[in-house]
């Protein structure tokens, strides 16, 4: 359900093409990226090299100041992962935060029409522009760490080794980032062929349509080789068994709507 | 096995974190993005806007010139997707074409340690610049078409209505990126915990450790409502066969190495 927060439409936010598959909505922005297991952070080129950078990063939305907000609220993105002494050197160097782009893709089908122009995927995706900044208070850089290992498998942070020494709360940077316009799209349902097509006997009668579902699997966790604990936890097992169910569920009604 | 091929290292591309995972091999990078359902390609902001522009495209690697070049053989990246009239008004108007970066990124498992701070994704990801141009010849626009349909599911181009008609080819365009350079990074095994948590055996006796595999699985197709042939057919149920055989094995074998 839609919720009543929206993102402002900026020059470089707004959907052109497709705009019919376009949200701004703050809830389904919110949850493209939650639900995605890597973003992608480009953010401008140095001045001698025309190539934007780009890195696949972990990351979550999040409110240290309104922990127990809703998906449907303001939120930030908390990022942590192939952090490059560059992106983390131009954070540091910016006063306002080192403006970023974010990208969560989610593929959910495999559409397949008559004809290879009206092929299509179902996905969900999110592009989030903002301003990166190095996460500097104690409290708040735990809180998220936190939140991100948590992101990965719930529970999983007080289920293991904490709180993070001193050693490993030097090395580890996690970056807050102030978004300040986002958009996404959405595609469901089968094939749209054009009545050039679908009317032909010979295309409609020799060419199967419809939907591949695609979904990320969680597979049977393995344990390793140096694990002493004979049995897999419950939030393992139960987390690996929602999330299969859930997404399954989301890619055949994606699927099987007209 | 890696090729004899390796790109070059260039200040933006050269991993300098955990570049013990990096990898130059250029069939290597070429397999990762093919094998990737989507690319995100990023490009360097308008003049008065901050934010590098991320786009997710379906893209894969070809040769026109020589078009049974392998994966270890150099190759340009095409794309198709969702072009948004900006990257293809500045491709056009780029006469060295547009520098892109395209990034395509693959997470095969979620590495469960001892402390948070050890966890990690078994992933393949890989970073390519290059110039994008448009593909204005009708032979390789044409021939790049049957490309990138048959990249998502084999032998599809044949077995749905072809060739596109003029009003189809004048709406879509295609863009062939000449890549300069490129990087990849490979992660697989299990957890790698540091002594200080390995020989606590408060910590090892109460932590589960291993590696939850992660797959993008194809699930059972479903027919369109208006869909007319009755049986699926060979190519698709293949291929799916296929694909969940070999990612799965993928993850399993990357999860169970030390």
């Amino acid at each position: 359900m839609a919720s009543p927060l929206a993102y402002p439409k900026t020059k470089g936010t707004t959907v052109n093409r497709y705009n019919n598959r376009a949200t701004y909505d703050v809830k389904t922005i919110h949850s493209i990226v939650n639900e995605s297991s890597v973003l992608h952070v480009s953010f401008a080129p140095d001045a001698e090299d025309p190539f934007p950078a780009i890195l696949p990063m972990i990351g979550t939305m999040g409110s240290f100041d309104y922990p127990s907000a809703d998906l449907d609220e303001p939120l930030d993105c908390y990022l942590h992962g192939y952090v490059s002494s560059r992106i983390m050197r131009l954070a540091t160097s910016s006063p306002q935060g080192l403006p970023v782009s974010i990208a969560a893709t989610k593929v959910d089908g495999l559409v397949l029409a008559l004809t290879p122009n009206a092929n299509s995927y179902n996905y969900r995706s999110a592009i989030l522009h903002g301003y990166a900044s190095i996460v500097e208070k104690t409290e708040e850089k735990l809180w998220a760490m936190e939140l991100i290992t948590n992101s990965v498998v719930p529970d999983r942070w007080k289920n293991s080794r904490v709180p993070p020494d001193s050693a490993e709360m030097q090395s580890t940077k996690i970056l807050r980032v102030k978004i300040t316009a986002a958009s996404g799209k959405v595609r469901e349902g089968g094939p749209h062929d054009e009545a050039k097509d679908a009317t032909r006997e010979d295309v409609t009668g020799s060419t199967w349509i419809g939907v591949v579902p695609v979904v990320e699997k969680l597979c049977e966790p393995i344990p390793a080789s140096q694990n002493k604990v004979g049995e897999l936890p419950n939030y393992i097992t139960d987390y690996v068994a929602e999330m299969n169910a859930k997404v399954e569920a989301y890619a055949l009604n994606a699927a099987r709507l007209p």
